[in-house]
């Protein structure tokens, strides 16, 4: 019993470990062809991502929660995207001190050309992961992630 | 046919999706545990692990090049490690510029510690994934990172 114990929590590592491996090497390839075919970086790529997602922009504590990263960090971030003319700061009505980060037109077809890019890039890292395998593999990682503490 | 090939990429794009979802929620966790319940941290562990799967240590381009991080990180992490009394630098019979770093016995006694614990996570963590189902997670991510320039 605490041997068939030890075999799954040993099994469970192996998977995580090839998890956490595959995501890293796939991520390191985009992070450095974000940089040098795009002059851009993963980060800059996610904010643009979420604004886009977003109707009518996010508000900074918004912007850092669905990135999970600190409003610190989502600040530095917007303040270059600003300064690129990629996205722009937007007064809320009726709210004096919040603002809402948005995409401006030329960050929006800017992260529209980047996103297909980045499809692309995806599709041919991930060429040999047959589509009608896809749904298996996202079946298989739900069971990984259906943790309270980790949704 | 072009539609044919969108679908699969948009199928490949949510699966490297879910992959960096799923990698990126519970290292989120492990490296909260790690601060909160051990007081260390995540490139720590990693560190001791590698030094730890060495017989005889590792040179400091070794260790940096097994982790995939800069030569400069692995030095503060190995410096702060040597400090705690967990590793110490040995010299080199035959090379007076090279050094070994290794684990004290303090170090590796710790370690076997902290990876027992670490694995005790991983198992809560993915509680809900069947050990049978690990091979099957395994065989997929290894079609996602089959490139050469990923290998």
């Amino acid at each position: 019993m605490s041997t068939g114990l030890t075999t799954t929590s040993k099994e469970r590592l192996r998977a995580w470990l090839k998890i956490l491996k595959t995501a890293r090497l796939i991520e390191k390839e985009l992070r450095e062809r974000f940089r040098t075919e795009l002059d851009t970086t993963l980060p800059r790529f996610d904010v643009m991502a979420a604004l886009a997602r977003s109707d009518a922009g996010l508000k900074m504590n918004e912007l850092s929660t669905e990135l999970r990263v600190s409003n610190g960090n989502v600040t530095g971030i917007v303040d270059r995207l600003v300064d690129n003319g990629l996205v722009e700061r937007r007064a809320v009505v009726g709210d004096r001190r919040a603002q809402l980060i948005c995409l401006t037109s030329h960050g929006a077809a800017t992260f529209a050309d980047h996103a297909r890019i980045h499809e692309g890039w995806v599709d041919e890292l991930l060429a040999d992961l047959p589509a009608s395998d896809v749904e298996q593999l996202m079946d298989l990682l739900d069971l990984v992630i259906t943790k309270e503490d980790l949704s």
